[in-house]
């Protein structure tokens, strides 16, 4: 009976991609830990980037920040 | 100074409903801790009916499973 | 199919107390929203003193810091 | 690598505040614990606040229960 | 940059089933949402028994009344 | 009345320290958006090194492999 939260941007991931995560966490809690894949719960919450943090910047700023910093990564 | 985080299905809830659970839930920790009701803290997450997997299955999609494999339950 | 996270202070809950609380919780939300008790999760986290601020301080100062401002409360 | 959510009611914060927390979390996180910015994560959850329960009541209501309450705080 | 928090009993999950939990998920989501897997972090919580409800009841307490209720399930 | 989690691995963060984050983070809430201090609640949650992935390892791995990938960074 895992409970599992997977916070990612909101950045229009599909019906089908959520289910597919679902699908996905669930059976590797079962092939991994023999959880039983009836009583697992997965909740996917989807943040605004602007309330998505990462090196101290919101993340649009930080994706803009890595761009402009060379070609590496 | 409890805090207790209520997770559900975006259907319908109610402001009354959700002022109920708050009620509830904060009178619970005073009865079975003695928990200062003016610390404690409740919030409430509405999550769609997409974001929520239970059964390797979007909440959806289980519940039509359920309903579709018979009478029982 | 809710799943609720109630956060206290470790400050010795019996086990009694917890299945106090989860079977509580559980009666609430059947109650008041009708959901299903046998997919309602409840996980309770007991956080050390040291790790659980209020008003700025650490749990135990601050209730020091309240006890040593008078009477009142 | 630390993970910090931030939750406060949804109330009007701007990207400009929300990016203020980011920085500010990170920068406290790096300065006490030497914690690398770089891979500190920081998200900011909204409330409605229907949602958000204080002192056993919804904060707007609890907010007119302590204003109705006399001149003092 | 996803974060993800798998929330299980403690019943003694090895370091090694860890692993593969967290490399399990961060490819999952690498490969369903395109995420990239540097800055994915997982946290594994593991509650114990006595602390993890399900059914209205702590779950040892609740496998004992599945157990109990016959051979079906 | 915020509510912010503040998650790092478990390695040796001091009272002092667990102090400091709370103060400054309560500060930090009440500087950038005027929150009340009073009922600002801070949980710290340390993490044991083996329940804490990045970069699809668990983190005294992921460390491992970036310190052997050569000086840079």
């Amino acid at each position: 009976m895992p409970y599992v939260n997977i916070r990612i941007t909101r950045e229009g991931a599909s019906p089908e991609q959520k289910a597919e995560l679902i699908g996905g966490v669930t059976e590797l809690l079962q092939r991994v830990l023999g959880k039983n894949p009836a009583t697992t719960v997965v909740t996917i919450d989807e943040v605004d980037t602007d309330n998505w943090g990462i090196g101290g910047l919101p993340v649009l700023d930080y994706r803009a920040a890595q761009a402009a910093s060379g070609p590496k990564r």
